[in-house]
């Protein structure tokens, strides 16, 4: 299941629509979208109710025995609380197109949007421990500008990148927001480098955790909870 | 007004009145308690439902008119949002304490419960910049413990924290609960080095921002956010 | 490809037929190895012609039109120059076990053999980032233990990863050598937490770049070079 | 006590005015000013002898029977001896001026004067581990400049931070240099974000450690030595 | 001896005579040329042979009994294999240029080339852990342009490192190629900041850890290894 | 000149006479023992009348034509404003001790004494960078314990190194304090792994320096200072 934290149906479409372009014939790509919360997620106000919506898209998954998830949003919202509700492997998006990047390219930067979610990139590269190999900017667009579709920000994230090819070294651009995923065949054909989207990550790098066997630990910080939500 | 994150009158309580003892005369302390939520917060799960409670009282000090803020759960949760929401400074008990600890002792451990919760401290460790200072130890009890008091975990707590004085170089022993406030005196009696207790800690630098007229910046982070909450 | 960097014909076999497990029904998975070259792959001076083989390998490979690889040596050697002679992606079998582990656990550790490898995986560690949630272990084996299956070093490896859970906070074990792979099922029913294995990660990494038409990038690190060996 | 580690008295009257401002009403803030010394702390030779001007105020200071201290000088000299000899706790105005930084804005820069001293910043940011949220900068000012008072500064100063703002995405910014304490006002009306100085944010540290009782631990690091000066 | 690890003859020429200008009367300082290698290292391919070509010249070196090595390449191609194979000891150039640029201004920058190798001084940079202190920076020309001198890229040089001057705040520059050891009394001249040669500060290093009696220690990391090299 | 920063003539005459072991035939090392201070250097206090006591004997030394200057402190007391008195190279006794030790072995314990002063040792190897490859432990010795030889000294240095190649994996030994120095070779015998005395490394890296022609940078963080010591 690909977990859009916000409650705006198209963009959870485009996004399950990308991932089912990348899994492999025997998975079935399934999108989740909270029945209340915020239509964007941007501010750290607005990650409090994508956590929320994110939790209650996992428990509903968990109910229809989903495999995986993939969180569809810039950020991570929500994720560590998911590992711990979820029986089966759960990927942030954002780690997912760290990693990735980090197997092709010495050097990326994120193009994320708007500016005042730079510093989520920071918390989530900080916490990849990747803040050495890649930089973080920003276009001045609201999430919602994405909400059907970005090719008409290709001009903008264009010309973004280039700044951080020029001027960070980058060597691969990671896209900042789930709302961008289709600009990653025309990007990587205007720039001639990686472009790597996280949800297209996400669900390949849960494919592989699930053909391993592999599942969140159970050993102290993931342990099953106590409590599972509000009493 | 400090924020308990979690439902549990009691906890608000003890923290209130423990934040009491060090505010200035001119300074009224008021407590908050979620009306509905968690009884503790203890796994990712709960820092989840901890935000969505520190966001409601948040909201509620805003109309009583709150100068600024103290969340009282080790772990800071939702203080980002918070910031957004608050027009006065707000400041997590976790930093508070990290801060003071620094001004007094070169190196310091945090004494925490129960394991589960060690990571949270480490990311706050590392988002206040200190992991080079501090290592995180915990007592093997649930936050549960400390609801009415915590001087019966002493010897458990001060066993964890002997160790730290020896194994870890650490000069003072930073509380990781707001449960453990009772346990300042006491554990400082045994051990003979500074015992910092975060919601103190944090009632103390509200105080001071207020009184050099700082406020949470506006600009980029945490500027006010387009969306409130849920629509 | 699974590339196994040194000229032990039954460690290749091992490694590849791991490698079908998890690989896709439309994934060939072959192994490669070096016709020349040291026969296990331990010290800086292995390391260097592992390094050979492992460019040796995937010349052939490119030759046969090989898709992608994987590097099957903890300590990734030969990986930079393997990406620069590749069209298509590389992928070390370490940094992809520490994505995945970084999945799936908050902290872990890898066991590794012998001793004195310790430092390479050091190495990587800090290349992926990950030196503060993982911490590197070995038993005093060599590699050649391995040559031929390594269930007779279960009770060694388990009781290394077993130190690794209760003293370094561990949640998942990485596998810290391509010949440790059928430990994977023994050690998790042990211990009960994620087992890791590099090879694997290394082959659903590399399926999954391919899904997502990723290869490395040519700007300025691994451009295509000048030369591609000895004149 | 407000220690300027300089003879400059004039400098001395304006920090100690300063922190008068945000002081309790029942907190009395006196000044310290060396009777011999340096007239400005710039150089790294200034900061040895601005040390040794500190602990004659200090010595002073505890013969007086004053509770605490702030030692006025961006680069805090002398620190960590004033806390091996005050009974009390003593905080740097940097490090002060740090942490209070970082309880409003998510980055912020320190703007510091003449360009020589942006290293003993740079030691005091890494000591505080700030140095992931935290830039320097400075104008080509001598300290000696700001001795009767900063306002004709204002220009240069909201230049540099303009461009800390937008360059390296500062969200607050901190005065390096005692003398700038008169620009805490104006800067800010100018600029619309926090502006910190560390004197005030010293003064209000030092009273918060107070309140709570807090003193400079006396475990290894600071423990009292065996010699408090030359023999 | 000065090991060169291509088989650029000239380039041998002139890092050895380069060393013998700071070389104690009592030192004799010989160049070693691989037989069979590359013409130049820039890619991570040329590491690979560089490194052969290494082993090869050590190998050499130890049946002639020399006292120590300097590997005359920016990046410290196959140093760790050196390591374990000479009696004596082995000192990169780069990491001894880091260290006596360390020892005489508090920031620096590598003036490297071409821009494809500036990851592989990061690396470097990283092991030796200056990476606080020192930036990189590269002129756009291949290796090959210094093979038979370098007075002629004074001006290409003089610029980035004047830059490095102006925008990264360095007080010294490394030359980050062998080949332009010619390079350090002019640029010298030109910036008036300290110019450092690694082979220079490698030869002086070498002097200096045999002056001690110090060689590579063999515990763990270098110990002498089981193979020396392919069988 | 071997800049011993305590008044003890004992522990200056050890100490040039250790430099003088190593030093080049060409190469006439003097000590230097300042008129007044304190009789070793322990604590913070100490540091900062060490520090006088350096620039004391640098003037001295600037007057009398020394070249260049070792500080025989560990902890480097009065480098940086020594840097700025002198017309050539000077030299940390520890940082010297750090480069020598990464040249020879992948980890390292720093052994120093007495347990106070231990978080100095961290100062100067973060400031080296070296953290992430060197610990640190110590004796529970005062320094004057070592003021007329240290080989009493030799079987708890033992223990303790011991300690560190067992527990911290280290594979070097550095000695954390001038007064250590005759333990060079008994150690060494003892434990089998390079034992590594900072005055030694000293000694040879000035000479190296020289050799070089390098002097300390004057642009910004080193320029000549306006004033040169109290008014």
């Amino acid at each position: 299941m690909v977990v859009n934290p916000n409650t705006t149906v198209s963009m959870t479409d485009t996004v399950a629509e990308a991932g089912r372009t990348v899994a492999a014939a025997t998975t079935t790509v399934v999108g989740g979208t909270p029945t209340r919360g915020v239509s964007a997620v941007e501010s750290n106000l607005d990650e409090v109710w994508g956590a929320v919506g994110v939790l209650e898209q996992v428990a509903a998954g968990e109910q229809a025995g989903v495999d995986g998830y993939v969180i569809a949003c810039f950020g991570d919202t929500g994720l560590a609380a998911a590992r711990e509700l979820a029986r089966g492997p759960v990927v942030g998006m954002s780690e997912a197109a760290l990693y990735a990047a980090a197997a092709v390219a010495a050097r990326f930067t994120i193009v994320t949007m708007p500016p005042r979610t730079r510093e989520q990139s920071q918390r989530v590269l900080r916490h990849a421990g990747l803040e050495h190999r890649c930089t973080v900017r920003a276009i001045d667009e609201p999430v919602a500008a994405a909400a059907s579709g970005s090719l008409h920000l290709l001009d903008e994230v264009a010309s973004e990148a280039r700044a951080a090819l020029d001027e960070d070294r980058a060597e691969a651009i990671v896209l900042g927001c789930a709302g961008l995923t289709d600009l990653v065949t025309p990007l990587h054909e205007l720039l001639g480098v990686p472009v790597i989207d996280g949800v297209l990550a996400g669900v390949t790098m849960v494919e592989g955790l699930l053909a391993m066997g592999l599942a969140t630990s159970r050993r102290a910080t993931f342990a099953t909870p106590e409590r599972l939500g509000p009493q």
